[in-house]
């Protein structure tokens, strides 16, 4: 158990809402203690048998290698921020989303970590230059945004502010690295970033649709879940079309182009599928799959899909 | 084996290319004598093999309950297309996605085919307006747009166009229940119809992301295998928001819509997230999920993507 645990570091996390649970969860099931920072009574009850039945679902599904004994006490839960920032090697902020409370947080933070601890926040769609930009150490500040739950999706975008360092941005990258989270890193900030643009899109034209009265809510969810979705589960959007037309991305978007575009420009939108878009995705793709092995990959998304069907099938039933 | 077969009638697939093969597995596997027609001497040689080669991999992921054997003789392939409409239950066209060409064989197929029976183009964009307005007997022609592969992706999008009768429509949604294709039935025609219109807005955004420099082709892709379309392929785009914040959708909507509203206002779009369709949404979800068994739909979100994950192991390793 000595190599699993980290010892003599821990990472601070402000916050027992449901990310911050989960946030510890990813961290103590790959050794990490954690100092849960919460003052509200009632979550700090909640917070630990929420933690405890995480680990334990997780265990049972054969998604984490510790035992659940080595992992449980790794969680200490404490009502003084001095006491999880004083030897923290990161901050994972996750109080609820009003920019007023993280401007006073990240303050306070920024003086009480140690030198190089990034200071992360878990914020859906607040850039850290909102909220961060007059705190003493801002070098230190950014976004690290999961999914939700971080523990089932292993992403997590790191968005640095245009004064976060590239050093805080790298240590980031490591730890999440460390923790099994696949970071992603954006250039620059954007509204939503980009797992929130993604799926901004997506609904902004469900609303949409169900504005125009073209089909039930419940058909668009159907649609999504046993078409779309379940095809994005196996090879994410550029790949989903590079697949769906033979000579790939290229013809794709020279068949599909200017129907995706009229259907843009009817909400509003002007996005290009010029020539010179399309060709840095192709050339992305080709470089990923040449095209003399693009029908062995169709074969291969087949019966991957095949595969989650049948897995899909012990839960499908009971919906 | 009497019982599977349908006897007495069968289905006219128009062009062996991939979709006009995949719609034949789905039909014959559900016991439909297919003809199929092509004049093309290499697909008329690659659909049979193809054919057999989906229905053997769908029997070996246990997907389809009846024998190869009795499946494999119910495809034939013709070069007259008389023979494939004269007893013909239900047509379904397949060729390139050339409106002129579907012109043309609209008009014949209108003339050739029993009464009442519907004839059905594949295409994914065009729609039946556009090329059944001035055929005969109009009244039967529509799209049913399947997504890629439909063998696979149990959906049809079922599209009829002004002049389309209902009993068409009624008769196509029966005949896809009971070739176990989900029907959604739009209520008008519209660019892209539903699926590729979500497919699209998500694909736009993800262009325009490249083109702003935010993130990497492959990290697009990554981010909605392993985060998004994994949740969506359990969940569907509603239902994921709906669980993503306490309270359900209207919370999510108070929280998150100004976001969503503003990302889509940067590319033009002006997608209202007003309260009377956000509580059209919140409506429909309540009625399928009262708030009170909120959270025990949210565990068992968990242990659903959890079941997935651990299917995903067995060929995300070969990736």
């Amino acid at each position: 158990m000595a190599k699993f645990i980290k010892h003599n570091c821990y990472v601070g996390i402000v916050g027992a809402g449901s990310i911050g649970v989960a946030w510890a969860v990813v961290f103590a099931t790959r050794g990490y203690p954690v100092r849960l920072y919460e003052v509200a009574t009632d979550r700090i009850l909640h917070a630990k048998d929420e933690f405890l039945s995480k680990i334990s679902e997780l265990k049972k599904f054969g998604l984490i290698e510790n035992d659940i004994d080595a992992i449980a006490p790794l969680l200490s839960i404490d009502t003084d921020l001095e006491s999880i920032t004083d030897k923290a090697i990161h901050i994972q902020e996750c109080i609820p989303e009003i920019k007023e409370d993280k401007k006073k947080l990240f303050a306070l933070l920024s003086e009480l970590t140690p030198p190089d601890v990034p200071i992360a926040s878990s914020t859906s769609f607040l850039p850290a230059s909102t909220f961060a930009s007059d705190v003493s150490h801002r070098e230190r500040c950014l976004v690290i945004h999961p999914g939700n739950p971080p523990y089932l999706l292993r992403i997590a975008e790191i968005v640095p502010a245009p004064f976060t360092s590239m050093s805080v941005v790298e240590k980031s990258k490591q730890l999440m690295i460390d923790v099994q989270m696949h970071p992603i890193v954006l250039s620059h900030e954007t509204t939503g970033f980009v797992f929130n643009r993604l799926q901004g899109a997506l609904l902004n034209e469900a609303y949409s649709l169900v504005d125009d009265g073209i089909v039930s809510i419940e058909d668009i969810d159907l649609i999504v879940r046993d078409a779309l979705g379940l095809r994005w589960s196996v090879l994410g959007p550029f790949e989903t079309v590079d697949l769906n037309t033979r000579g790939g991305i290229k013809q794709h978007a020279a068949r599909m182009g200017p129907t995706y575009e009229k259907i843009g420009a009817e909400r509003g939108t002007n996005t290009s599928w010029g020539v010179e878009l399309v060709d840095k995705v192709a050339a992305a793709r080709r470089a990923k799959l040449p095209l003399e092995k693009w029908e062995e990959r169709v074969s291969w998304r087949d019966r991957a899909m095949m595969t989650l069907i049948i897995a899909r099938r012990k839960f499908l039933g009971q919906d």
